[in-house]
């Protein structure tokens, strides 16, 4: 099951760390960013950025995220970027999230899940359209929105990350509303996820169907911990949008497992901090992972 | 403001119809489909499809919706058939509505703004990803994921539509669940959106932040029409999905206006319903639009 060979990658580098590709212009280096005359060029650096990147992590990191948005804003030709991208994740022996937050009624959720994690039929030929491991979706609209993307997962060992908790200031204008039975909407969500993956459970306990659950809030993530044995967290907010180490080390198990922690522009954007000078953006990818490492083994041992 | 600009069109063409654009390999008549040898001739054909409705159509209806999703599956060759269904839409006259359901945390949504809505800035040029007038987004992350978009509504004349009460069978899931302060979850997302849309209000007294929601679920319908005066609705789920005239009528106001009806598979397929028989596509969706006008038109006078 792709959650196992999630887990026994993170085992491997001893390293619960995502590294999102959430590759924008303004991130490339001032070189490669002069040599941007057309769109195309824009598509061409981009990939040639996320591929030194993902050549030089690929050892000791277990996953990258891909975050489609930033692609799409370049329109087909950073759509392109996107594509190719997940494909040399995917052959660098990386498990590939593809983070696009997908969401519509059944027969539409299909072609969603066909686009990302299944296969398209034309005819009596099938096609890969994107190659992802994983997906990040969202339950707004409750169980047949979500089945086509389960369907997908058992039948091609796939996973999904399903919106639980986000991780941005206003999360908690609807997510942390209380309803009259009690629960909160989130932990309303985090029932139905973990009722969507009770079938996906894998060797390690946890599911294929994971939740997101953002670092920078300590004391939902703790209780959705407590309530979820079986939820692998998809963990965002760590670094640039506040999140400390010490914030997300409630939501790993006492194995040191039950998470894994994306961090995009503090990775990507190493180069650009004063500790970092002087290193090209790859070996300040590389250091600042280093240093992430430390920093979540840190307070997971002060657990 | 494109709200009134949309009302305009609908009162022009006196027919509340919105024709979306989910088009399928499926849906292709048998012809385009056995020329069909490549995904580039897919995504050829699919556009060629695409084209010939919107030429037919383009006087008797207002406005276009198109569905990603069946696109996206299709890889980079679908998406371009897309990105040309919008540009051809808009030149037609149509308004074009993108639905793609985006959401993410602010600097994320920034992102996807620019995809549809706004311009994305390389360098000191500005570019234009995908065409659109409005674009479908979910709300479950709450005021800072959905600000971006509002921004870009407010810069360059576009609007939003947010998932409300959706029209699949299990959007009462969560949707219709009570919060302990009385209202429900889709309430207190109209809520929201209502406050979003609060100065982009237009001179019929509607907003461009409107509201999905679904004719299947009459009920909630109607609750939200009395709760929110200047809510415009986008209405999937007639036709196929089983929701009928007399269900949606409940989403219009006394003047006949505060929705726009979207109908996919009822308009592409028509042509295979045996009383379309012998007509070819364009033909047969040009009648099933008048059948529908009719049928929405009986029910609204009813009132």
């Amino acid at each position: 099951m792709i959650i196992d060979t999630l887990i026994e990658k993170i085992k491997k580098t001893n390293n619960p760390t995502c590294v999102g590709l959430d590759t924008s212009f303004d991130y490339l280096p001032d070189n490669m960013k002069a040599k941007c005359k057309t769109m195309d060029d824009v598509g061409k650096y981009i990939l040639e950025f996320n591929l030194n990147l993902i050549d030089k992590l690929k050892g000791v990191i277990p996953s990258v995220k891909v975050q489609i948005a930033y692609y799409e804003s370049y329109g087909l030709l950073g759509l392109k970027a996107f594509s190719e991208t997940l494909i040399a994740a995917k052959k660098a022996g990386l498990v590939v999230i593809a983070d696009a937050k997908r969401n519509d009624i059944g027969a539409t959720a299909s072609c969603y899940s066909q686009a990302f994690l299944g296969k398209t039929l034309i005819g009596d030929k099938e096609f890969s359209a994107f190659e992802s491991d994983y997906l990040t979706v969202n339950g707004y609209l409750g169980t047949d929105g979500i089945k086509p993307f389960l369907d997908d997962c058992k039948k091609y060992n796939k996973g999904i990350f399903v919106l639980v908790k986000t991780s941005n200031p206003s999360s908690g204008q609807l997510q942390d509303k209380k309803f009259e039975t009690g629960e909160t909407l989130y932990e309303a969500m985090g029932d139905l996820v973990s009722e969507w993956g009770s079938d996906l459970v894998g060797k390690y306990g946890y599911s294929s169907v994971g939740a997101v659950v953002g670092a920078t809030h300590k004391a939902q993530a703790e209780s959705l911990r407590k309530r979820f044995k079986n939820l692998f967290f998809l963990i965002p907010g760590y670094g640039a949008q506040g999140g400390t180490a010490d914030d997300l080390a409630v939501s790993f198990d006492k194995d040191g497992l039950g998470g894994i922690v994306n961090n995009s522009r503090g990775i990507l954007c190493a180069y650009k901090q004063d500790k970092y000078k002087g290193q090209d953006y790859a070996a300040a990818a590389y250091n600042a992972v280093a240093e992430m490492q430390r920093d979540i083994f840190s307070a997971l041992q002060k657990k």
